[in-house]
């Protein structure tokens, strides 16, 4: 599954972490690590729940960057295609030969719309999304230009408050001006409620997406009553799917996280009020640090600080161990604290990052594990992939 | 000052968000943008500074990661030679060019300690910190395989609690191991305060590192008494730096943050209560976002969030405009508080990151500007560079 820019000829300790074939034990740290059996279970899990809920599932590339992970996705998990955030991770996921690619973003800027209305010279279903009616002529002149089509989300606020109209009259709006648009289609609605996603309570989620849903309905019987009803109603992410599923309404899920799964997502209740990692999800990537000062008394120095560990939802758990606990962090340095002085200097400890999709997007490769040996080193195809 | 891996065969909005001779109006967003003309008044500041007060000045690499910066830094600023944290870094550095290199921290793994001592075959002088005295043996035997000589410095705890000994008699037997190890030098000590570095209040650093004085001059009182006095007393940040120069024991620098700034070094006041960004140092680094969607009334949405700004220290803010401001954060989109609706489709602002080490470390390029068109693209050369 590897893409032509695998690890083969990499410097281990200065390009990449591992190689395969490796003993786990000889990876250089710090960097990331997939349980790939945690991983494939994962993956198979979700395309079953989607399956058995009539569901279709576009995972959310975002979080993983990684061709070869999408693949992995699509094999075993029946995923759909890919989203992602911004035109450069497309092209990678393009270039990558991933033949159905969701932009569940804006865009705006007149290269990059350019960029976007080549992508389906890669012979790649290229969507994306608009919130401004403006867009629409953009779009469909760079398309024209490119000899291309483009097909065309309308993407609703549905509560997160960020991007997306907020009105069935402006969403309307906008998809008569893409039905009139040469070299657009009109293919249905964008309705992620991000904002909700980490809230801890199954409730309080829950109360969020029956607002979403009373939103979405009301868009989509609006678009009906014009005759364009939307195909395709995407949303949904790891803290919410179950809701999405349920609405009759969405028809497309647009989970990312639960492939690898986090300390935010972790501690999230599902409905029986179990953390979301005790159960429905495993931990399937980590940060793979070593111990390098026990200096002072009480506590230990390990590799990992936060140019490798992403800190805007809090800090990394150590996994596996209640003796242990990761404390502080500064840029290339994590405190951990060691009461009873059982680390030793070079011992292996395996964090759960606090968000794992600007975590991800810190390290270039992946270190694919099973049965203590690397089995495969993985680029991460589209990080830093951010125009 | 290009490093071979420059920007001239790169393509603008895929691998590079700009290329030399291009309006500032074209560069593809989000991306990290040097006013050059700042950089060098900074880095020409901080040279003069360490001349006046008789003191070395060794910039830290670990912020900028880049061999043109650090190069501009010995040319413009009389700098000594790079800092860094990790081995593959220093190699980064090394590569380069770069003539005189200090790992500020353990190196503890044997390939990290084999691939160290090779380093001085690029012709590089190499200095490495060690905290515990079983370390002295694993260097020296590393050396002496690879027919190099690394010089070391006994590392301190000086009041930041991470890594560094705690007492004189700690330190001078690690002085005393290094001196009679083969192939290894003594060459000082390491005490860097980094704890003090973002505090507020010039009175609340200047007596933090009052106390690092005290306990610096126990253990180069102690290092005298064996025979053993230090050459090099190293240390000092962008927070710190008038008090280890008057110190009479330090006799080198190792800021870093002075050449870019940041919106948390900006904040802290200097001995006339002024904030450091309205005097001492300008803003040099920027995050440059393009705005992309405007669909809610009052609030404008950018193309940069956390995946391009690190919001360890913070959020950023917005350069040179008190209109509207930067209030939260998500992965790839920032929301600006916008009340009056000023703000129009791609415009673009100029973001001082919250913290800029681990900001620079999630880009690729530095896209340095000089009025209104694009001079260089430099590469993050050790971007990513943890292991």
């Amino acid at each position: 599954m590897n893409t032509p820019t695998d690890s083969a000829d990499r410097e281990v300790g200065y390009d990449v972490p591992a190689r395969p074939g490796m003993d786990e034990a000889d990876i250089q740290t710090p960097c990331l690590v997939l349980d790939l059996d945690a991983l494939e279970r994962n993956i198979r899990k979700m395309g079953q729940y989607a399956r058995a809920h009539g569901m279709r599932h576009r995972s959310h590339g975002k979080m993983h960057k990684s061709i070869d992970v999408q693949r992995l996705q699509e094999a075993l998990g029946g995923a759909v295609g890919v989203c992602c955030q911004k035109v450069s991770e497309a092209e990678a996921f393009a270039r990558g030969g991933i033949g159905d690619i969701l932009v569940s973003n804006q865009v705006r800027d007149r290269l990059k719309i350019d960029r976007l209305a080549r992508l389906p010279g890669y012979g790649a279903r290229i969507t994306v999304c608009i919130d401004d009616v403006a867009n629409v002529a953009e779009l469909s002149a760079a398309a024209q230009k490119n000899g291309t089509t483009l097909a065309c989300l309308v993407e609703i606020d549905c509560g997160a408050g960020r991007c997306g109209v907020a009105t069935p009259a402006e969403a309307v709006a906008i998809a008569q001006a893409i039905t009139a648009a040469p070299a657009l289609t009109f293919s249905g609605i964008q309705a992620y409620q991000g904002a909700m996603q980490h809230l801890d309570s199954y409730q309080d989620r829950k109360a969020r997406l029956d607002d979403a849903i009373v939103r979405v309905n009301a868009v989509v019987a609006a678009l009906r009553a014009v005759g364009l009803p939307p195909g395709i109603v995407s949303g949904g992410g790891t803290g919410s799917y179950p809701f999405e599923s349920g609405s009759g309404v969405y028809n497309e899920l647009q989970c990312g996280s639960y492939a690898f799964m986090d300390a935010d997502y972790g501690r999230i209740k599902d409905s029986h009020g179990r953390r979301l990692d005790q159960g429905e999800w495993e931990n399937a990537l980590f940060v793979l640090t070593s111990v390098m000062s026990r200096a002072r008394p009480g506590q230990a120095v390990c590799d990992a600080g936060l140019k490798v560990l992403s800190l805007d939802s809090g800090l990394p758990h150590v996994h596996a161990r209640d003796d242990v606990a990761y404390v502080s962090a500064s840029d290339e340095h994590g405190v951990i604290e060691d009461k009873r002085g059982v680390l030793r200097i070079n011992e292996k400890l395996r964090l759960v990052p606090g968000h794992c999709d600007p975590t991800c997007n810190l390290h270039d490769w992946y270190v694919g594990v099973r049965n203590g040996k690397v089995e495969v080193v993985w680029p991460v195809s589209a990080r830093g992939k951010s125009y």
